[in-house]
């Protein structure tokens, strides 16, 4: 007997080589245990085989959007540093980090989860500290994630087995929703050697690596005058390269980075809303996609990109690709779904299981209502997905089978209590480290 | 006895020199008519001396937005366009734009109107055809607009005289709520002559002038390289520069034509969206607000904006500034809200009336719910309103003190009957003039 059938819905489908995006109408999808069993036309399969049934009334189904870039917990300090350079907002964000303790990156945890599946992302890569508290957040909301334990060369050799501890603890648990990854900061914090020993440790754990590399413009050409070679090339001799990355940004690279990165499985998290806001170059996704690296969408944290909302990562990214070419037909609206489907998917590493409303890949998938004022007239749904999209649209969440949204209610964690517990600690959080309350409005 | 008691909100209130933004807290503002009366502590005013009250709970008031660019019908071609060129595009609006029927725009206006209500937005300045139908439309939903009848040089001397008879008829109309102006397309459409003379008729009539200008570095350029002279001076050669007027992108305009545009009575129309979707480059806020000429926000058509939401024109004009400067610190949170508000209303040519909530300005307001989940934990209202806010965080919305939407009900029109009707025709609008069908993707 199979667990779930949502009725009478479209589904998305886009060609594996992005050319066509296509909506099928009036299908039935079935679910078995946590994978799609069957996408078929309306009527074929009998709602009375199935313990449970969704009518989706002709809503709109796609694959759960993929958050491959964050630090969710930071959704704690949304708001609190605002219009500053680059240097000072760093040197502020980081001394209210270190007042962190782990019940905040816990909580932290659970608004983020929450204001992600209620903008339909089911899965994200976050790279943050006390992951072990990030991951029982991640097993109580129902979503899916890929945990990493952000380390500073600093901290030595010590850290890495302490992280490499988490990812042994955590991997492929909470029914394989959770999976760790190694999670060093950067190559501008970290040294070649704990770079090299991160690398091997991730090796031998099967795992891969999580990383900022070349920001900014500016990062390159540090690394080029004091070294003579660039971050991503740092990357690859230090051996990084060698298991599965996930690339954090990676604006400021050059052509001969992007030959290098050609040549490794290794993916790109892109999060538009941030560079804008602190002022930063976009990335060259076009370059990136055309020498065959995929690109996934990303928030960063809310520190700086002030949501997790995938969409308007999304709309963004298309943006500013078409401006920053000054040409409209660049990204058209295949490519972008594709890029927040499937490709995400891919530098989320699980791009054989999910990104795709297809048998069986994994039944992460969002139910949208595309009768909302401003879809309308509903001429072009992969457009208006792009462009005119409003996290509110999504209305039912599904994560590896099970319900964990329904008609906008969260069915697995009491949204109001997280709500007050983090609003009580807004004044402890508004302070910093030396105790005096951040400069107010 | 008036008329409306909203009880129990926080009220936005932006410093005149923008300097700061304060959120009062525990507030009722009552409207007498179609003013507010007066913003106070809660309590002091009794609730039983008001025909009507609203329990706001908590939720933030602010002006209602000002749309100060919009083809508002064009809703009906919303994703229609694509990833086109920029002329192959205007060619493909113009070819599906003669198709229009007087309905169609009467009921692409209630569709548009809709939208924005649900958004907060509450005043547009609306610049299409058949605008008479288009009034209707407003006086039905009870928002507030500034309407002029689009024309172009090649109608010749006749088109003015038929939307000055529009002026003349709409003026003041629905309490007021009605306002028009004359609306010449742009200088590349239209001759020194028909720019003159309709700069005589809109003083002879007491009105201003909508259009656009300079929408490109390349049409400045084409216009020094043909005549020597600027799209803007070509604006004060022909006297249109002295009636108020809005110039919708100005995209394209040297630092001679700044200093030109701030000695009169102007204000810019700025639609970011459109600029990065068609590639083009966006407009120098910053220099125009430095030489004291206002920006409004605005979102031009939803052919190339795709939607009605100001928000996302708040949002993303904020980002691109300092994108565009390299520099977090432009464009600072409290200068933004400024120009969502008061600057928009000086914009709109209301700036005395419109854009603040103070005792004498009309009660155009919006109640917005700060408890949602990417609200939280409310740190910066300022700051959330730009990069946070949804539009589905208005519930209530007033204009010239009648509830128009409340807990997201719109009460002056049915929705579903508006939805219903433009749905029926789609197929007619997504084909082009010649009888083909829109490439479908």
């Amino acid at each position: 007997m199979s667990d779930l059938l949502i009725q009478n819905c479209q589904v998305l489908q886009i060609a594996n080589d992005g050319s066509c995006v296509e909506i099928l109408q009036n299908q039935d999808i079935s679910i078995r245990g946590n994978k799609i069993e069957a996408v078929q036309p309306t009527g074929i399969a009998d709602s009375s085989h199935f313990k449970n049934s969704i009518k989706a009334n002709g809503m709109l189904a796609m694959p759960g959007l993929i958050n491959t870039h964050a630090h969710v917990p930071m959704v704690l300090f949304r708001g609190l540093v605002e219009d500053l350079g680059l240097e000072q907002w760093l040197n502020n964000i980081w001394l209210r980090e270190t007042k962190l303790t782990q019940e905040d990156i816990y909580w932290g945890m659970l608004l983020g989860l929450i204001e992600m599946i209620e903008a339909g992302v089911t899965s994200v890569a976050d790279h943050y500290f006390f992951m072990d508290k990030a991951a029982q957040a991640v097993e109580i909301t129902g979503t899916r994630a890929l945990l990493g334990w952000a380390m500073f060369g600093n901290q030595g050799n010590e850290e890495i087995e302490k992280t490499a501890a988490f990812v042994r603890e955590w991997q492929g648990t909470a029914n394989g929703r959770i999976r760790t990854i190694m999670a060093p900061h950067a190559p501008y914090t970290c040294d070649d050697d704990f770079l090299r020993t991160t690398a091997r440790t991730a090796q031998k754990l099967g795992v891969g690596i999580h990383i900022h590399v070349s920001e900014t413009n500016s990062q390159t050409n540090t690394s080029l005058k004091s070294r003579g070679i660039t971050p991503i090339q740092v990357l690859q001799q230090t051996g990084v390269l060698e298991v599965p990355t996930i690339l954090a940004h990676a604006c400021g690279v050059l052509p001969s980075d992007i030959e290098i990165l050609s040549k490794y499985t290794t993916g790109i998290a892109h999060a538009p809303k941030t560079y804008l806001k602190l002022g930063m170059d976009t990335a060259p996704v076009t370059d990136f996609r055309n020498a065959g690296i995929p690109v996934g969408l990303a928030t960063d944290g809310a520190a700086s990109n002030n949501t997790l909302d995938i969409w308007e990562s999304l709309r963004l990214m298309t943006l500013l690709q078409k401006s920053r070419h000054s040409n409209p037909q660049v990204l058209p609206a295949t490519e972008a779904n594709k890029i927040a489907t499937q490709e995400s998917a891919r530098v989320f590493g699980m791009g054989e299981q999910l990104g795709k409303i297809s048998p069986r890949y994994l039944a992460d998938l969002i139910l949208i209502d595309t009768n909302a004022v401003h879809h309308q007239p509903n001429h072009n749904i992969p457009a208006n997905l792009i462009y005119s999209m409003q996290p509110n649209d999504v209305k039912t969440v599904i994560v590896d089978g099970k319900i964990i949204m329904q008609n906008r209610s969260i069915l697995t964690i009491d949204k109001i209590e997280v709500i007050s517990h983090v609003r009580s600690c807004v004044e402890r959080l508004s302070k910093t480290n030396s105790g005096e309350m951040s400069e107010k409005l």
